[in-house]
């Protein structure tokens, strides 16, 4: 760091975002991209959009909130855009939490939640999932701090029923909850239709996972009209222009596309149920995944072998440190073929085949 | 607000962008956009990128900040690409500024470097600016604060030599100076090549203005490569995968058309000098432009007369309230055609023609 670098992020540890190599042919199994790429409609609707750029893009994304709000039933007030899901929970931990109010989450969860805790200035907590990774909704009651759950859960895949979020919306009236539902269409419950009724529950999601998106950047976060209008005197402070054109256009050429979207998802889920069922005849040890990736261990190899031994034969998965996992490895679900030869592959190391 | 935001955000003034209206026939005068379109190799470029959307995007922009170091003479580790050079300048904010270190910037200039004080929890002066618009170097010596110089100013116009900023970085070791050269293209010189001489400086650039990408939001920051590190620590702790694909891809084929830029910019400043001739013969003031708009009153009108009386007419131009500035508007430089409608316009209205 330079001697300028305020003395207050001293101790900044920045997120590490998955492996993108540049260069080599990887099968890329670590950043729980989509297999499948955009539908046509959205490369016309982002080229058309490109040759405006010498505009600016629309602070307000009007035309793409009213496209979400008429997919997901909410009102256009509810809703804001946002460039990536990362940005809303940013602004988010920005809005409501602070020095008097922590956050917490689970000790196994999104790794940007403490980081974004540390540049915001708040003090956290991070809340142990049980032996099974299961994220005990009791643990959250009466937390009095802002609540950060992923939903389903990253790295673990499991996920929470709505029933036992609006049990934790209940027992918090004073503060709110995050809900990052990043992962949501691969299999969970959505609570976006928990927001009329809790004026504390904030929906986070996002169009990389399951639309295709995550090069375009493109989430948005969805809560009760006074939150939105909080986060977006936040953004209006920090970059009122954060979604360009062509992912805005990109967004609502998305959201006439349902069916691919849908269609992909059911693919997803049943290459999941595929590999799972192979890597359990292989011996791996896996969690019930409700997201496109698996999360898995094998009890004769370590979660970093494995890691490594795929990297050489040209297959990237995501190894994640930490106490409770550095066993497991975290392995995005893709084409059909990709997860053959994955499975092709594992047979290959020593102490699996 | 609603009562979950935390209280340090209770005074929040967001920044208020200009108008964009998204229907009717205006000419849009109003945000300093570029009026050619960007050059048809750029769309083709966006459009290839975004048949890979599923894909994240390189956070570190690689490719970009190569073509970017090529074009500029400096090294890939002194530049950071952002989503407009908005976000850089907030990072800026965030990274070199604290609760000890305030920040100065001229009473008349940038509206967001107030805003972005605030949302950072960062004292602020204000330096008044000459009678006549123009900032005095001196005033900025042994600040002992972080300075934000916009170079050339807006709304003035104005602009500083690049020895007057050396002075300013030689009086101030032990804080940094960042000039914001959003408008450097149109007729002012760069600080760039101070970058190697003083460890202090940070430019920040955008494609917004000379290159025709307002809506596709790409910006940069250059500096000694210490400044560089604390700034990506920032952005990796924010939101690493700040820039998509197609903006990127976008970023790398405008780098390629130098000589359409050059030749836009040169259109823009000969229609600024005809636009500054008519005006002048209409009884308006300005200052010395050197930037993609006018800085203009006239004696007879007032400033928010002016700005009504042409938007009734369909021509927005940027009225910019502030006690020193009230009797001026801002006015964007656009096609010769646009020009000409404006001044036919001004004609007719009571007071002027």
């Amino acid at each position: 760091m330079s001697r300028f670098l305020s003395e207050k992020f001293a101790d900044l540890e920045p997120y590490t975002p998955g492996e993108q190599p540049r260069e080599g042919r990887y099968i890329k199994l670590n950043t729980n991209e989509n297999p499948f790429p955009p539908h046509p409609s959205v490369t016309e609707a982002a080229e058309a959009e490109s040759r405006k750029l010498q505009l600016y893009s629309d602070p307000e994304c009007k035309a793409l909130r009213a496209a979400l709000a008429a997919e997901t039933g909410l009102r256009e007030e509810e809703l804001m855009m946002t460039n990536g899901s990362d940005e809303a929970l940013y602004f988010a931990f920005l809005a409501f939490c602070d020095r008097h109010t922590p956050a917490i989450f689970a000790d196994v969860t999104y790794g940007f939640y403490p980081v974004y805790a540390r540049i915001t200035g708040t003090p956290y907590r991070e809340i142990p999932l049980g032996e099974d990774f299961r994220l005990e909704p009791k643990d959250y009651y009466q937390a009095a701090a802002t609540i950060f759950i992923a939903n389903p859960n990253a790295p673990t895949g499991l996920a929470l029923r709505p029933e036992e979020i609006a049990g934790i919306l209940e027992q918090n009236p004073y503060t709110v909850a995050v809900i990052d539902e990043a992962y949501v269409d691969f299999g969970a419950e959505s609570c976006l239709e928990l927001i009329r009724e809790y004026d504390n529950l904030l929906v986070v999601q996002t169009f990389s996972k399951s639309r295709s998106l995550a090069g375009g950047r493109l989430g948005f976060a969805a809560g009760n009209e006074e939150l939105i209008r909080d986060l977006n005197a936040i953004r209006y402070s920090v970059n009122p222009y954060n979604v360009n054109r062509m992912t805005s256009a990109a967004g609502i050429a998305c959201l006439k596309q349902e069916e691919y979207t849908r269609k992909n998802c059911r693919i997803i889920q049943e290459n999941r149920a595929w590999t799972a069922a192979r890597l359990k005849e292989l011996g791996f040890e896996m969690t019930e995944s409700r997201t496109n990736f698996l999360f898995a261990r094998h009890p004769a190899v370590s979660g970093e072998t494995l890691y490594k031994e795929l990297k050489k034969r040209k297959i990237l998965i995501r190894h994640l440190s930490g106490k409770r996992i550095a066993d497991y490895n975290r392995i995005t679900i893709g084409t059909r073929e990709e997860m053959e030869k994955l499975i092709q592959t594992l047979e290959k190391i020593p102490g699996i085949g």
